[in-house]
């Protein structure tokens, strides 16, 4: 095959675990439609690529409190409505154990299977104090500028 | 006319007032530039897709739940910002009115007269209960395949 | 030169520090990388561009009432998450500091010498009984229409 592939470029910056499950599902529908597809994680977005054992490391106190005060990683993530004292969250996830729906974590798990190219935004790692080890392996690292050159040739770009 | 027509397709993924004034105003824009527009509506952007009027369905309890805790249609939606409980919206449509905007139930209209293609996100439907009796008449149905379809031939995509 | 400029468009519908710096970082970047960008700054984003001093002017009581409700520019905008009564973006601003990052007001001023064009959407203005002399020097004044003619040539279309 010599056509060019379509391309789908997402920009994950919530921190919400329904605004993330969205990205996910477009970026793996997208995946199963054969486009190339990126997710560029930045702010907010970058917890749902955290591990969920905290770990050891020498951080200042800011980072320290950053790391303490973000939710460690995409299964304790809140909505972004209806959060009600975390009683939204757990309400989602028991419809969605009732319907088979796939949880956050495993459509992460299929996203990197399908191939999709995960990156985490550099200068939001820097700035919230975030360090590689602390996330998901086999992601990329990346910049703003990485991100332009995808999404400049993308057929399908978000900021969600 | 033999040209193609422009595609505007946008993901109505909030269930704020204002976010969903926003998109149906660029989609009313679009439309009347002659694009070919879609909404695809999922997670709480359903929302603007409720009739007011409850019914009475047969639904488990969960189901109840979330029927009961979301707002019953366009008119019933809070804002992103400001709510103020409920305050918020309140000054808004008061100035709307004053300056002889449409509201969010006329754009919607106005977006179904112009032929907007209103999609609902069957996924979402059937993890949040929603039944099709209890959305507006004459939209659409489909998931995520039918929305990457539009959007990849899109010349606007958004997330909003 | 005779290459078509490649566009990057963006919507600024939030008025979130932390997305509207978003908005910003993507935009200086696509300038620096020879796009043509322009950020039409609507609803809540429209906070961005107001001067930070209060002016003495004719008003309605609800337009005084959003005037004094609204943050009153970029330096005075809370954050998307984990505002904590203002605690968080004094902490983002902390650690900006420390990481010599550049503030919300730095990355427009750097917009501006970049020639960015700063659109202020009129509706909302006149919706929120917003005028011309609250808000920036320099930016210009269009609708929706002017949004999609630039959009529909857009590479990078973004609602934020």
């Amino acid at each position: 095959m010599t056509e060019k592939k379509k391309k789908t470029t997402i920009i994950l910056f919530s921190g919400d675990y329904d605004k993330a499950m969205a990205a996910y599902i477009i970026a793996n529908g997208a995946a199963a439609y054969d486009h190339e597809v990126t997710i560029f994680h930045t702010f907010w977005g970058l917890n749902a690529l955290r591990k969920d054992q905290p770990l050891e490391l020498k951080k200042g106190f800011l980072e320290k409190m950053f790391a303490k005060m973000m939710p460690r990683g995409a299964d304790k993530m809140g909505l972004s409505n209806m959060n009600f004292a975390g009683m939204g969250p757990k309400m989602i996830k028991h419809v969605m154990k009732k319907h088979n729906a796939m949880t956050l974590p495993q459509l992460i798990d299929m996203a990197q299977e399908q191939d999709v190219k995960l990156i985490a935004c550099t200068m939001t790692m820097d700035l919230l104090g975030l360090q590689q080890k602390e996330l998901l392996d086999e992601i990329e690292y990346a910049g703003v500028a990485a991100y332009l050159a995808d999404a400049e040739e993308g057929n399908v770009n978000l900021f969600i």
